[in-house]
């Protein structure tokens, strides 16, 4: 980046905020590896996990248009201060456009100064498979060596390899209603180490997988899961309901199911719980962290993370870049805060900029 | 800014967020020059207002802690949306920092695609002097010539070529309770045009002026402008007063004074209005601009303009920046957006990325 004041101007340290682009951020994914991130990105997100009771909760603030949401998730832990923007725009992919970008930004809770600005498409794909795996850690039976990943859209090889490196699986099958999104998941997942299995149905898929990924586009209540379908012992990872409206598994599963949640609020209105009545059971992750709740209970038990995305993962996945980034060039200092040697004299600062 | 991936891998138009430093934002008003920036910002500011009951208001969305805070106001007008990042920490200034930094973003409502990303904290200045200005354009006697300015901190020297840009003041006299801080404005005023008067007194200040503008920053209740002080026909304009517990005027002035306020659920906490009971009267300014409900009404009416700040505000200078920075080199291309090619293909991307 070119200096961007005269030297005798350059504003100081604390007002120069580390950016990461999108290029900074697939290079850091390359420096540290997809899979050594993936536990690393888990591990951030299981400590905040088992410090979820001092954090600062507040439901999404959502701006809906017609055609879609804009939404800010904030959160702090009473040191670090994050928030990511996020929209979704579903009819955006028809006009060649992403249905969903973000970024995010972390700030001192002290100084009020924020501390990270960076790009979150890449990185919310990460920290999705990331608190995936985590979950399963605690609640997939053990030994689990099979994934079904049911919907292979942007989240699918994240998904698998967070499985990978997290759980141990060592064999994918995949399935989606478009065999060209099969084709390109397991394209992209040649070499990984996986083995992949392409799949025609979604009956296929889950035959013998100990875990089932559901990550489905699809925007009304869909049953990608059908009753029948889902045996004793498997752990179901359920992605893709994430708003309102938005569910992917038949109610009779739901309700068969030991439901895991993470931040219960939103998921009643977000997941697959908005399918269920209002004193439909389930356990916050978090509690299974900690140890004051149980996780999996026996190896014949349906477990089901009904996974909507929360702030406090982004807010994990915020506090381990601002970390990853030290010591490389993988970043570069934006000049957006104001910072006159005298905090009363901005007007000037402003005349002395004049050149 | 040097490119920040391999030219076959270019993000798109539309994945690149124009980016406007601090440094970028100074030379952009010395390119207008003060006044005519002033004056155009406070044309949108106008502008929107007499559309303020189309707008998405919610208030702001505050995070708290022991020293400070930090909050996000987010608005929308259906078209495009917009929020401000700022925090108030008033300890910084002890420690060589600001007390307040702002950066904000503007987004199409359509897309969910990011537009904007600026600086605030010099925006911010100008949107709060320009504000003013065009509050008194509607509430200041006619023929104001003479303003005095209380308190000569960093919205002084802003706060009086807003009110000569727009209003037509000739004469500023300056008062603040550390001669430094006067000393300051008066040395930056110098040449601006503007009759500058040093006072040593509020009392001395305010003789023979119209229009009263109180910024002071004490964090506390403070009677900045006591009963006996304000006679009939000024103006007065109260900025200072912007969080619980921080107000500047003496209650018997705030009672005898005709109030206009921003935005009512937001001054009732933070303005001069929360010295008041419940059901004292007020005016909102917007309707003053559409001439639904009056402003002045005759000389000798004392006018208050309570003013906190509101998120339309800065929607309107985000606005404003957007359109002002095109055919400029005033500002930088973020690569804040991931933009594959194929929006279920995002692992794909990464992969080619690899260097």
């Amino acid at each position: 980046m070119k200096p961007l004041r005269p030297s005798e101007l350059m504003p100081s340290d604390k007002a120069l905020v580390p950016f990461v682009s999108v290029d900074n951020m697939m290079q850091l994914i390359h420096h540290i590896g997809v899979e050594p991130m993936l536990r690393d990105l888990a591990a951030y997100i299981e400590d905040d996990f088992r410090r979820w009771e001092l954090f600062d909760k507040t439901p999404r603030v959502a701006s809906h248009s017609d055609v879609g949401v804009i939404e800010l998730m904030p959160t702090s832990d009473g040191e670090a201060y994050g928030f990511k923007y996020v929209n979704g725009h579903p009819k955006n992919t028809r006009e060649g456009l992403q249905t969903v970008t973000a970024f995010g930004l972390l700030a001192d809770v002290y100084t009020g100064y924020p501390v990270l600005l960076t790009e979150m498409t890449m990185l919310t794909a990460m920290r999705t498979a990331a608190t995936s795996a985590m979950a399963a850690k605690y609640l997939a039976p053990k030994g689990a060596t099979t994934m079904a990943m049911i919907g292979n859209g942007a989240q699918a090889e994240f998904q698998s390899l967070a499985m990978k490196a997290l759980v141990g699986i060592k064999t994918v099958k995949l399935y989606d209603i478009d065999p060209k999104a099969t084709a390109k998941a397991a394209r992209n997942l040649a070499g990984s180490g996986l083995t992949v299995i392409s799949c025609t149905s979604a009956e296929e898929a889950i035959e013998g997988a100990q875990i089932l990924t559901t990550c489905t586009a699809d925007k009304a209540n869909a049953t990608i899961l059908t009753d029948n379908m889902v045996g004793a012992g498997v752990h179901i990872n359920a992605i893709g309901g994430d708003c309102p409206g938005k569910t992917e598994l038949h109610p009779g599963i739901v309700a068969r199911a030991d439901m895991f949640v993470e931040y219960p609020e939103q998921t009643r209105i977000e997941g697959e719980l908005q399918q269920m009545p209002a004193d439909h059971p389930f356990t916050e992750l978090w509690k299974v962290i900690t140890g004051t709740a149980q996780g999996r209970r026996d190896a014949r038990q349906v477990t089901l993370f009904d996974s909507v995305g929360f702030a406090i993962e982004d807010f994990s996945a915020l506090r381990y870049v601002r970390d990853a980034i030290r010591g490389t060039d993988l970043y570069a200092d934006l000049d957006l805060l104001a910072d006159p040697d005298d905090p009363r004299d901005l007007f000037g600062m402003l005349q002395r900029s004049k050149g």
